[in-house]
């Protein structure tokens, strides 16, 4: 039996999010039903909210940095039970069938990986909706388990901005002693700089803005460079194995490349399109450095990141906000004003 | 004592290279004296000749793809001895201290290494000279052993277009069964082909010119995408692992990035300077892709090219010229006009 829930959708590009009631799908054997907790809000809710990408499914009920509890699970379910904490990040499934969901790159799936929101289901055909709602039903092999020993609303972030910049620092083999760096102090950036610093990298944070210095040693920054000072640029030259960069617009790549090492690679995970300059060749091919991207994390990679943070103790910094302020988190956002991410209480939907 | 040479220069950016008489250094105790037999003729000269990098050093002596025969070597080099057939390429020295040498990749030396031609030697300040002359005098680490087996006038462009292809190929770890792609079919471009090929690998070539298809399969590739026809590239979608851009000049590189495999890398080897339009990261980051760049090799590594024709019988393919008639060669160069590499015959110089 189908199950009516409450969110918060949008209809149109131009539209508030607004209270949205829908059903979600009965429980098919192997799935998990999940009482939603927390939701953190990622910019790509915003993108698709607003049809930025121009493939938005209306009505739009985003979110996919979702803690929740287990409410019952289906008859094949061995690995959850009622009332276990879970997570769902940004993806329900996957196809299980090709050469990247066999290395648990499901992020990757060559038939695309099936999105918590804006996807269509193949099973039944039915749009996703995300986690600004009471309640989700999702494959069990999708679903994460969190320890309890995290802030469960500062956990909700990891689900995309932790494992979003937990991907890159293990594929590049950070480690200790690694030279890592980050550009921009947003929601990514900021789990970028704590989860380089728990493994034990050297963190430099690469920012505009000089105001950010002591939020960004507090989070893990060893080093401050303003990128916009070329006496620190050039201090840095040739330094850092790896730079994740995390700007979510379009800019200029080549500032950073010659602060690569030999054989180093800055990898962008925030920004999705056209760059804004030329891209110079030179200091890639005289020092064998590379521009890479990558996004989001397998399962796998996810518990093991989610794990990682339980026995560390990482969360993110976030700023709880009842479901009925998300328009306005959305335009503050878009102004970077919050540090660092806004994670929604689904208790203000209930009460 | 110095001793008098006979090569060709150019003293400014619009000369012709002309008749030129200079002196190469007494020789050090580990310096080997080489007659030059044969000097490929790569677009870097012509570049240097003509200041296009605004970096010459006037006069100008080009060539750095040297095969020549061991006159007499310093007290301290055992490795070689007169009458040696041996090969240059495009470094005569490097620092020998820092991390990048000391893992043999001095063309990655933080020092600079220093070039066959247009680069000033540390030890006495002087300009280096390149190979389009009667004899050259070489540090004994910068000398390579040339198989007697190989035709020497075909062997003179592994020097540089050899090891610039092989370099990417071994990095990258491209072995049999790997999928490779090879954009252009010029020197480098045919070098490219031929050495993938002799690893086992699948090779592509992408060219815009339809009439290469037969040249490029007795070259080594199993296949030929036009890269104007979007069927075709369509029908290579997510397939490489490692691309070999080749071309060298100022050209888009979106239209290959959806070709490459999960993982894969493009690495551009044949043009240094600003792209021509906007990278779009989309592909990179939705398929963990990268656009790296890499330079010529190691010594051991050069070597190690070396020995590898030298077992396969892998030479370029060549059009002989005498020294006389280099002005008219870099005219059709421009032009794309060769198979694949001009090599000078230095018995033209002599006679």
């Amino acid at each position: 039996m189908t199950m009516k829930v409450l969110g918060y959708a949008t209809h149109s590009p131009t539209d508030a999010l607004a209270p949205f009631h829908f059903e979600r799908r009965e429980p098919r054997p192997r799935d998990v039903v999940i009482e939603i907790l927390y939701c953190g809000v990622c910019h790509s809710d915003l993108h698709i909210a607003r049809n930025d990408w121009r493939n938005t499914i209306y009505p739009a009920v985003p979110g996919h940095e979702i803690i929740g509890r287990v409410v019952s699970v289906g008859p094949e379910v061995a690995r959850f039970k009622a009332g276990d904490t879970v997570g769902v990040g940004c993806m329900v499934d996957s196809c299980q069938q090709c050469a990247a969901c066999g290395q648990g790159l499901e992020q990757y799936c060559e038939a695309s990986s099936i999105l918590t929101y804006n996807s269509v289901d193949p099973h039944d055909q039915m749009p996703t909706y995300g986690g600004y709602s009471q309640k989700i039903v999702v494959t069990d092999q999708f679903v994460l388990k969190i320890s309890d020993s995290l802030d469960l609303a500062g956990a909700a972030p990891l689900l995309c901005a932790g494992i979003t910049t937990w991907s890159p620092l293990r594929h590049w083999k950070v480690g200790k002693g690694s030279k890592v760096a980050v550009v921009g102090l947003g929601g990514l950036g900021h789990m970028a700089l704590k989860l380089a610093k728990a493994l034990e990298a050297e963190v430099t944070l690469f920012t505009r803005s000089p105001g950010k210095e002591q939020d960004a040693r507090r989070l893990g920054a060893d080093r401050i460079v303003l990128s916009t000072d070329a006496e620190q640029m050039k201090a840095v030259k040739n330094r850092f194995e790896l730079i994740i960069d995390t700007v979510p617009y379009a800019h200029d790549l080549n500032p950073y490349l010659p602060t690569l090492a030999l054989n180093g690679t800055l990898v962008l995970v925030g920004y999705l399109g056209d760059l804004e300059d030329m891209l110079n060749t030179l200091p890639l091919i005289l020092g064998r450095k590379s521009v890479a991207g990558s996004v989001i994390g397998g399962i796998a990679e996810t518990q093991e990141m989610l794990d990682f943070c339980g026995q560390h103790g990482i969360a993110s910094d976030i700023e709880l906000i009842n479901m009925q302020e998300i328009n306005a988190a959305y335009e503050r956002m878009l102004k970077s004003d919050v540090k660092y991410r806004f994670v929604i209480d689904m208790a203000s939907l209930r009460g």
